[in-house]
């Protein structure tokens, strides 16, 4: 079950350039600037109500992000959904068939716990699923 | 302003195969399906808490999502926002430099005012706003 669109990913050549131009695209400026340096990625995030505007700028040439550039250019890279319960829907995914790609589920940016399905099993959709990391 | 990601817009080939796909991965049916003649497009929707996933299949040679298969496959195709006041938000994104594609803004599917950004201008995302239309 999932419960809300958490964000949207965008594969960005620049963060600083683009921070810009989505702070006048959504009319807010960037909340958070965060560094995942295990996926070699700087991110940023905007808040459009109760959804987020992710922009990721790759850190390193062997980083997802800087691939996805070089293969399709700048754009829409990934659609996270936010789950209640990351590992009870990750088995109920996987019991319809679809695949988690290797290594998941770990921590991820934003202080949640996230996992990726594979795109062939998906229409070619890059689907994130996360659950916000208890501070308890 | 935009009040939230209203929906994600994913091209695909065959719409009856990709809304039993989506059903497995999402956990809830399709409630509506609507074709839209003036886009050459078939679309489905599914719920996600205040989202929507929209499924695009093209019904003509010459529909745009028929072009965008062809040339990146199936995948997302476009992030839709929705705005209070339509015609407002468009001049306040003129202003700021953003290209609305010609033809915009013009009544689309799910009862929507909407309209499209040029991606040059947006780091390659297609961008849509779209408005809900009043019945009054």
């Amino acid at each position: 079950m999932m419960d809300k669109i958490e964000h949207i990913g965008i594969a960005v050549k620049d963060l600083q350039t683009s921070n810009l131009l989505f702070e006048k695209l959504l009319g807010v400026p960037s909340y958070k600037t965060e560094e995942v340096a295990s996926e070699g990625v700087r991110t940023s995030f905007f808040k459009t109500g109760p959804n987020k505007i992710e922009l990721l700028q790759a850190t390193t040439e062997n980083s997802a992000i800087a691939k996805f550039i070089a293969k399709k250019g700048e754009g829409i890279h990934h659609i996270a959904f936010a789950v209640a319960d990351l590992p009870t829907e990750l088995n109920r995914l996987k019991d319809q068939g679809f695949v988690v790609l290797p290594g998941f589920p770990k921590n991820g940016a934003d202080n949640k716990r996230v996992a990726f399905l594979h795109p062939k099993g998906t229409n070619g959709v890059l689907v994130e699923l996360c659950q916000e990391i208890s501070n308890t």
